[in-house]
C-alpha cells in the first residue's frame, strides 16, 4: 500500500517519486470529504488522470462527517477514526486483490498532521506493506510564499495544532507554525509577535497576510470569513514569530 | 533570483516545481561545500544535467570553511556569513546580468535550517527579486523512510537543532525531530523516548535504526562514526518520541 504526498494544493507540488509511485498503482483510493471541498477532489483526479500512465481503478470512500469543534475532542476523534477505519477496511477488502498495489493520495506530507497512516495503523493489515512518499506540506508553501525560512539562527520551530497553541503559548520557542486553527489561535500570541498567514497556499486563489500579530489579526479574521463564504472552505496556516529571539 | 529546494538526496524527490524552475535559470550558482561532499555536488550537477532544457550557465562558489564545533557559535557563524555573503555577491555581480534569471539549488527545503535566503538577505540585493521553491526536507525523508507521522493526535512537533537539544530538553514537548547534531544529543533524551534515526536519507546508502534510545544509542554511534570513516563526510536526522504523550 502506498501513502502518497501530494503537496499543499498546486499540482506543481508533485515530487518524481509521487508521479512514479502513482504509476506502479493498481487501485487508488480516495477519500472524499464534505461536499465543499469537491475542487480539492477534482484537483487529485486531474493529477491522476495527467501522470498516472495505466489508469488505475479509482475507489471513492465516503469519509465519516465529523463535529469541527466537539466538547471532547479526543473522544470525538477516536469514535470517528473506528468508523473511518471500518470504512476503509471494507473498501481494501473490496476492491484491492492479492498482489496488488493500492495507493492513497495525500494533501501535504503524510508525516505531518494527516491520518492515514494512523487509520491504516488501526487497521493491522498484517499482510500489506506500506511504503510512504513525502509530499510538500502547508508549512513549506507558507515560508516559499513569505520568501522566509522557518527556524533562525540555532533555533527551534513548534509546528502545532491550533487549539494546542490557544491553550498554551510556548514560552521557549520563538517560531511557531500553526496548522488546523478553528479558533483564532492568534489573537492568544504575545504582542512581540509577528505573523505570516496564508490560505489555499500555492493555488490561484492563495491569500498572504504579513505584519506585527497586533495590526493585521482582526485582517486575518476577516480574510478567514470572506474566504470560507466564497468557496466554502478554506484551508491556512500561518508562522508566529517573535521580533526578538529569546 | 530563484532558490530552489531539490529534496534530501533523492533525485526523485525533485518536485515538478523545481524541474520547471531550473528550466528558468539563465545562470546556476552551485555552492560547493568540503571537499568530501563531493559526491553531493555530482549530483546536483547530474540533477541539472537531467533537466534542465537550456542549458543554464553553471557557477561554482566555494563556500569558506567553518569551524565545526567552535567555542563561540553565534559569532563564528556570524564571521562565516560576511564572509559567505562576500563571495555570493561577487559571483552574482560577475555572471548574472540585467534582466537574466538566476538560481541556487539548495538541498532539503531553503524554509528548513539552511542559510542561503539568510545571505541573500545580508546582500541586500535590492533590485533582485526572490522567489523560493519548497523541497523535501529530511525530516520528511526520515518519517517516510520509517513509515511513521511526526505529529501524534492534537501534540506539537519541535524541530531543533542538536546544540540546542543538548542544553535543553524541552519538557513539553513530545516529539522532537533533531537535525545537525555534532555532539549526540540522544544521549541527553529521558530513558522513556525512543529514537528514530536515518543517514543519508533517500538515497542508496541510507541508514535507519529505530528502538528505545538507551538500547540503540551505542548502536547510532557506531554508525555515524562507521559511516563517516566509509563516506568522508555524514548527513544524519532522528526523531525522538517519548513513549508516554504528557
Amino acid at each position: 500500500m502506498l501513502v502518497i504526498g501530494i503537496g499543499a494544493g498546486n499540482p506543481d507540488h508533485l515530487t518524481l517519486q509521487a508521479i512514479k509511485a502513482m504509476r506502479r498503482a493498481d487501485v487508488v483510493f480516495l477519500v472524499e470529504k464534505r461536499r465543499a471541498t469537491r475542487p480539492l477532489e477534482d484537483l487529485r483526479r486531474q493529477m491522476l488522470a495527467e501522470h498516472a500512465t495505466q489508469e488505475p481503478r479509482v475507489v471513492t470512500i465516503e469519509d465519516p462527517d465529523r463535529e469541527r469543534t466537539p466538547a471532547d475532542y479526543r473522544a470525538t476523534v477516536t469514535i470517528w477514526r473506528a468508523e473511518r477505519a471500518r470504512r476503509w477496511g471494507a473498501a481494501i477488502d473490496a476492491h484491492l486483490r492479492d498482489g496488488e498495489t493500492g495507493a492513497f493520495l495525500v494533501w501535504g506530507d503524510p508525516a505531518f498532521y494527516d491520518s492515514t497512516l494512523d487509520v491504516l495503523d488501526d487497521l493491522a493489515l498484517a499482510d500489506l506493506a506500506i511504503e510512504v512518499v513525502p509530499g510538500i506540506s502547508s508549512p513549506q508553501a507558507l515560508a516559499a510564499a513569505h520568501g522566509i525560512a522557518l527556524n533562525r539562527l540555532g533555533g527551534a520551530i513548534e509546528l502545532t495544532p491550533g487549539r494546542r497553541y490557544a491553550d498554551r503559548v510556548p514560552d521557549d520557542v520563538d517560531d511557531a507554525v500553526v496548522l488546523l486553527d478553528t479558533r483564532e489561535a492568534w489573537r492568544r500570541a504575545p504582542d512581540d509577535v509577528d505573523v505570516y498567514w496564508g490560505a489555499y497556499l500555492g493555488t490561484p486563489d492563495e491569500l498572504l497576510i504579513s505584519g506585527p500579530v497586533r495590526d493585521v489579526e482582526e485582517d486575518i479574521s476577516l480574510a478567514r470569513a470572506g474566504a470560507r463564504e466564497k468557496h466554502g472552505w478554506m484551508f491556512d496556516t500561518y508562522l508566529l514569530r517573535r521580533r526578538q529571539p529569546g
